[in-house]
């Protein structure tokens, strides 16, 4: 895990000093933006030539790229309530909107989950003359409860 | 607050007894499904013409219809980390994928944060041969830190 | 939702007046015990005609049988930690044995989880020379991340 | 318990480094699997022997094969609600169906619990053509409120 | 559960106004004091015809008679730490002395644990000149980790 | 206190190589084997010619000796309510047993509190044809209220 | 409890509508005030005769006088960390000066504590042309560590 | 503040080696015992000369009286509740005689708070043929409520 | 302190019956607007002739009126860390600026704290063609640390 | 973000060694004081040619620059209730005067919040013949909540 978070602290600081990008990370790598975002952050275990193909890139050692490799335990908001405010604004919408987003998925598809496995998502930049907006889909397969 | 409750109870039992659906309600009163739902769910003050429309269509009191009107005390899980499966499964998105939505907003906006306030949000079902979708649709103006 | 704990107590009431066994609740519903007991318990929501018959065999009035029949916002520990010593024990397994269930099931499905949505579970009572066995077996669809 | 810690850190790069999994290990050491993952991450203490075993098997020095040995300080999920999505769901079944597992064992056993020290547990893959599935069997010996 | 911290707060009120000793209540039914006390406070199931003799004494109702018989939801203490400075001492106790036990208990039987089931304690009084002492005798059987 | 915290390793790493046990320290030092137990992992002050005896038998630096003698910053559970389930199961004779404890001081003594100061415990193994038992009885001075 | 808080409850309406002073009760029950006020509030048990006194002075019924005599579950702050600012500023005294506190107590006695049962405390202002002081004192029996 | 922290770490040591009392020091800096004490243990700036002074005394290097010199982030409970039963019962006062200390404030003052800025303390060791006594007097001036 | 927060809530309710504002209860009452809405919030105690004015412009009961009047245990959040996004972002502001103000307040004014005692605050408007500006001004006296 | 934590130890130590102030800082990179206060301490990131100038003025390291430049991770409070009194006087003021916030800035502009995004702040020194005041002023645009 301590691997891991290492792996990423690297990725990080590489990345700052190449004035590389996540989307170019990305497109070099030939994955989505924000499944490779998480995965280089320590979130998903990486395929074994997509992180030979990163450590490349971003001149990792050869222990960072098997801490990509590895799997993880997941969870990095540190605190069971984010503080850092671009974080905390998602907490903020749960605290508001979440009994609706219940409501809205029962009334649609009945009792049940959207999947956070089964699930894919985007961060997107949405241009507006009021204000660019930013969209976040949160994309995750319906599972009826099921006995 | 304790009317607001009271009146999301009255709504939620009569919409339980005249098997309306959030959907039918919002077309009715002529309002986003999402924002009506948590409107009348106690999240947003509603209207005075809008509320006495629900309080037509969903026979409400004069107090309640009055709730629905004040303005609400915002925050509605009861708990700091959700227990219901489907509203946990979206802070298990932000637990795994929180910083890759920060590291994504900054490279595309610069630093600030998505707005939970000018924002709007759709909840759809999407089919798929391999299962049908939940897919939540957060958008917000961006908001950039400016001193 | 309190109307779905007001239908349990009564359930529980009955259930101890009359003498009744979760398993011959079951029975007569034609239901899986697990099932059958949390559903009554507030758990699921219950099918109507299945909650027809469990409040003619329970007495239950009209409003409590529209709360069986009502979506639940589940959860229903009360406390993150049980403190009661049987539900207990079930935590302390995941404090010891937490981290081992997740290597296995990753070594033999790869990263994902086990669903506890797509999912079914029983208590069992084996019988033993050396003091009977409590055996309960949880049985859930793997679900490997997709993205 | 530090030197524990170290040692299962040891015992989990080598495993990744030599391409083992914790069947080919537990066959090794001649024991059930998950025990032997859980004592080799540090839950149980190891027999002198087997410990010894493990050390050549997985290169060992001679202080963490006393690590091995020695008596552990139990609890492995670092906080009160796990956050990692596989553990998780485990907490979740507790959510849902702890008061129906609770109800289970008093209507079978009586007044008692399951014990979690008179314990084995099995986590299996069993196929299914809709998807194969993860089974975990807790198995404990019942013990009845005795005074 | 409810109704046993009704029929607990009964217990005590008629208890009082009797002037009854605990230990006298106990002598009444036949019992020993730290069982009835916690069993009628409701920690434990009460058999049926003890419940009826404990109804009699203490003027209880029916329904309270059938809550002392019920099984109960364990844990009395309200929150994680206790504040009451009586309760607190064995708290700190547990603060100081915890891993004494620990290591005594393991020196002594091998791994494992007191059982909280198969237990009982008393609580006396002894003269001491010095000033009188409170003497908490725990007493469960060793419990082995046995796989 | 890191350094009472080090002297506690280095006591327990030590008496692990050197195979001795608690009781055979304790006899050693000519104190009572709880006592030395705990003041040895660090919960009580070692007057200085006892740590003298303690540093040879045990093999300590002149400063793990001055660590022993020096006065603690008390308290050892790491965590409000402590994982391992040896300790936890004293834990849980509060959660069950902790307003049983209080009745009973208060009928045998009145309004005060067991002193968790002038205190001794001691942790016993009594055979038993059905089991070895641990016995561990709490011994403190009983303090009434007093103005 | 409940009935000892509603006595409270009680004590302060008829306090505030008869325009008494704690003092003036404290006076005409002939005990110290701290004392006086603490146990009408519900902390200590008060002598019968006492609580008669004290019944007809603020014109208690039977039951509330019955509830003052009875003994308290002690703890009157509600959360943890208080914070009424009147309140928090002794808790801040504590986070500033408690290690303090610790050291000069251990410099004068020796290792133990300042019984909080075995004591007593007073309030009172004290004069000053620099503005008027509130003057706390806590006073109680020093308890050494004795096994 | 963690060079903060290390100076007092140095303290403690140094007067522990040079058998140095909190008196003694205090006296040679010519400061009262409890500010001298809490400023080194580093919860008050020490002013240049007093600083100086000590670190001749104690023997400090430059950096750590600049670090006693420095404004310090205060509190140092650590806990949000103490578990060392010496600080304990500080916050057992508060628990069991915080709302009456607030009543008597405010009777003898009207509404405000006693300063913990504007504020000294003193711990005194009173004899008492019962038992020596720890008196600990808090003096802080009354602030009123002022718009 | 019910009593408090009944008057709070007859005094909201009247308010939107009778469409009246802060500003204008502020004005009818002479006192400052930010004072008037938290003492009618129950925050503050509110001398007898202002409850009594208040009492008759917003209908008020004695016994409501006494409760206005009556002294305040403060703290009106709820939950430590606020879940409403209009009270949250002032959390937020202390998250992100909190050691700055510290900073700022020991450099302009040496060691020691604003009063939130003798404080007064105010919340404007302030018209800004890039969209107007809520200015809240915190106005307290500078308080040194003084022994 | 340990980065940002070791660039802002730098840059207080170096700032205590050459005696400058905040408002010296300020003025030397020309900004405002509050800004730069905060940007130094890691809450906001630096623009380069800022940074540059800061590492120059404050002796830093190529690395320590690069930090300061970096995206925050924001959030500096340590706990979610800040101990140190500086900075708990402001949460204070949140417990006692947040609803009255919110109900004022409701009432002045309809519902929304003050961003803490687009935010400006001071810290002043007033000069007053009673005691100086800080007034700390937040200037934050008004957000409505909008669809």
């Amino acid at each position: 895990m301590n691997a891991k978070a290492d792996a990423a602290q690297a990725v990080l600081a590489v990345k700052a000093r190449l004035g590389l990008t996540w989307a170019a990370i990305a497109e070099a790598l030939d994955r989505p933006v924000v499944w490779t975002t998480s995965a280089l952050l320590g979130q998903h275990p990486v395929p074994a030539e997509v992180a030979a193909k990163a450590g490349e890139l971003l001149e990792l050692t050869a222990e960072q790229v098997r801490a990509l490799v590895s799997q993880p335990t997941r969870g990095a908001m540190g605190t069971a309530v984010p503080v850092d405010p671009t974080i905390y604004r998602f907490y903020e919408v749960l605290q508001v909107y979440g009994p609706t987003i219940k409501e809205l998925i029962h009334e649609r598809f009945g009792d049940g989950i959207m999947s956070a496995i089964n699930f894919r998502m985007s961060v997107d930049r949405v241009e507006d003359p009021a204000g660019d907006r930013v969209v976040v889909t949160l994309d995750g397969k319906f599972l009826p409860y099921q006995w």
